[in-house]
This record gives structure tokens, sequence and C-alpha cells, in this order.
């Protein structure tokens, strides 16, 4: 009977956490491992009103509904066909009065929500500076993946708007842009206040970062002890089967 | 013989390479690991010009002197006292010809030497800001730890103006100071190219940060593994063994 919420290439996939399931189509985008450490890294009070911006199949605010007593959850997603994907999965979850999916546009997100009325943004941008040319507008894995529709300075412009004073922005992205973040984010006075980054391996160069920053915090950051991934033998560490169920 | 260099307090301690040795004061300042790991961070090229900003006794050029081919260094330090003690190390190592150190104010650098002179500058600054009225400008080691003579801003500026365009700055500070490091380092066209944190064990928060900064560099970070000091049982581990013979 559930069958009848998907579409073509659609499976859903269980998230084994609380009984939360997840529709996706492996030809459009999965969720990845980004995806479920910024769920573990980012924090929402009781009551919060958060806005995860760049949904895509919604995993943030389903994991984070599941996680933290947080008031309500708005998904904004610029690609119909995930919007479309990520409410079905929020009705599939019993979910539709926790989370709002919304299909608009990043630099769009101050009309469409007004300034200063969110607690906590949440966002797992795309990584990779668009490649005139090279991706296609149209393709959803280039969206998701490349700076094809947003650049990073319209994210950290678009949480600026949005968050309260003293609101909390999380998100994950690539170690090298690390520079770049820290000075977008400050120049729109985003204070970069706790920085996490993620090793594959004890032995390895990092592959994700993870930043939290305040809106207009004072200069001064809590870096954390490395997130190490996986074990020489590529057993996943104890942190990640104790914190993330893998 | 050697006895007759040394002052009240002095004493003079083997560096553990190339035979090298330096006069310090315990009561004064003395080096640290974080010297250490930024003589193993840092880098110069055959014949380059290296400028030490705040050298205190001298430990950077000197371990910098063994470890590269580098033609020159200058070490500039504030304290007299400090300045002549790295002066009688010099000395006592025979490497006038290699090292000279030079009394003054970082934030006179550019008049003292010129602008876009050095290929290398590194530096190992006051890490704490100062507290008004908590030290004396008078106290050696306040000068040292506490930004009292210069702030980072200084030191940032100091920098960009003596390094040749495409020159590179090595330093080591504290993690919580990062995001204000990289916005400074940025805001001076000295652009963050490589990241080393340092994490005293491997389940701890790090407690120092090496930086690369390139004069007018593109931004692209490089992110290196983490540099791990200590195993569980106390032991240092094996890439500090092999790298610092500690």
């Amino acid at each position: 009977m559930e069958q009848t919420i998907l579409k073509a290439n659609e499976r859903i996939d269980d998230l084994q956490r609380n009984g939360l399931r997840i529709i996706q189509d492996p030809e459009r985008f999965c969720f990845g491992m980004d995806a479920v450490l910024l769920s573990g890294f980012a924090n929402a009070r009781e009551g919060d009103e958060v806005l995860d911006m760049g949904t895509g199949t919604g995993i943030l605010p389903l994991l984070l509904s599941a996680k933290t007593a947080a008031g309500h959850f708005t998904a904004l997603e610029i690609q119909e066909e995930s919007a479309d994907m990520a409410r079905r999965s929020v009705s599939l979850n019993h979910l539709e009065e926790k989370i709002s999916v919304v299909q608009g546009d990043i630099r769009n997100v101050k009309e469409l929500f007004g300034g200063s009325v969110f607690d906590v943004v949440t966002c797992n941008p795309p990584y990779m500076i668009a490649d005139h040319g090279q991706q296609s507008a149209q393709d959803a894995k280039a969206i998701a993946r490349h700076e094809v529709l947003c650049t990073f300075e319209d994210v950290a412009k678009g949480a600026a708007a949005v968050l309260k004073p003293g609101g909390h922005f999380y998100l994950v992205h690539r170690p090298f842009r690390l520079a770049e973040l820290i000075c977008t984010l400050t120049k729109y006075k985003l204070e970069p206040k706790r920085m996490r980054l993620v090793y594959p391996y004890v032995d390895r160069e990092p592959n994700m970062v993870l930043l939290e920053a305040v809106r207009g915090g004072r200069s001064r950051m809590e870096v954390e002890k490395p997130l190490i991934l996986q074990n020489a033998d590529q057993s996943y560490t104890e942190e990640i089967k104790r914190d993330y169920g893998f």
C-alpha cells in the first residue's frame, strides 16, 4: 500500500532511528554521511523554530525532529521534485504538524519567511564552486553538489537575515573552503563559535567540517576533538557506532 | 669557559638537533612545544630570506637554520634582554653569518626592513588577549604570552608589509582564536592555505593550530591530518618521536 506514494525509481529507506523512513531516488540524490553528522552536531531547544535551507529529501528535519524537542521545522527546497519527495516522506512519518516543506529559493528566504524569525538554521549546502558550462542547472545532482543556483555567500546572507539575534546556524562543508566560510560568516555577523573536523581515518586529512555560528556572537571559537569515522580495519569507530548507529 | 657567556639564572639547553644549543632563563621565558612544532610545520627554500617576528630566545631561527637551506634569518625581538640572549645563542652555535638578531618592534617592521623583502615570515605570537591592568608591560613572561605590546592584527599587518608577493607566513596560535586569525589574515591579503590542528590526545580538543598563509594567494585551503601528540599511556606518538625527536 505504501508503494502507492512512490514514483518511478524511488524507494523507501529506513533511517534506523525512531522508526523514521525516507523516500529517495538514487537517480537524483541520496543523503550522505554529511547530513547524518550535521544532525548529530546541530542542536535545538524545546519549542525552537528551525529552518533547513536546501533540504533535499528532508533528511535533516526528519532526523532533528527525532533528536530535539524543537517546536517546528520549515524545510526549504528549490527543486519541486525534491520538495515533493520530502513532503511525501513527512506524510509517511505522520509528521505533517511538525515539518512544513516549502518550495522556494534560498536567495529569497527573507521575502518568504520574514526577518529574524528562526531560532535555528541548518544547511548542508552544495560544496563545489560552479564550473561554468560543466553542470546543467537542470541536473538534480549538480544542483545539490555544485553552486549552480546559490553560492555560499547567498547561504550565509540568507541565514543571517532570517535568524533571530543570538540564533544558531549549523552547517557542514568541505575543509578546503574553511577560510572562505569563516570570512563569509563573519561578514554577515554570524560568528563561528564551534567547529569540528571530520577525519575519515586518524591518519588522513579531514573531508568534512561542521560549523556552528551565532548571529551577533563575540569572537571566540571552540574547536572540538576530532571526529574520526573509521578504524584502520575500516570498521566504524566507537563514537560513530554509539552516536549514529552505524 | 662557556659559562662566561651566561648571566644570572641562565642555562644552556641542548636542542637535540645538529648539536644546537640555546641559552634560556627560566625566570623569563623558555620555548615550548609550540615553537618546536612550528619549526616542523614551516618551510623555506634554498636561499630564502626569513624573518622571525618576536623571536624570544631565537628558538625558531636556530631550529630552521638546521632544517632548511634558507639563505639568511633575521630574528626580531622587542625585549632587549631576550634579544641579547638570542644573540649569545647565535654566537654559541657559530651562526653569526646565518642569523642576525635585531631589537625592535613588530609594529615598525616595515620601517626597519622595508616592504616586500622577505620570502618567509614566521611568528609564535602572544596568544592571550591583553587584560587591562592584569599584566605588567615590564614582565617578560606577560609580554611573550599576552598581547601587551602587539595585537594579532599588528602581527598580520607587519607580515603582509614585509613579505614579497607569494611569500609564506607561518604561525602557531590557539584554536579559540581561529575565526579571528583567518579573518585578520585575509584582511591583509595573507590567504590561509594550509592548517594543521594539534591535539594533545586523539580524544581531546586541540590546543594549538599551525597556519600557513600566502601573500596574495587564492582562496583554497588544505587542512592536514591531525597532529596528535601523545598516546593514551602518555607516551609520545610515533610521528612526534620520528619528526621531533622527543
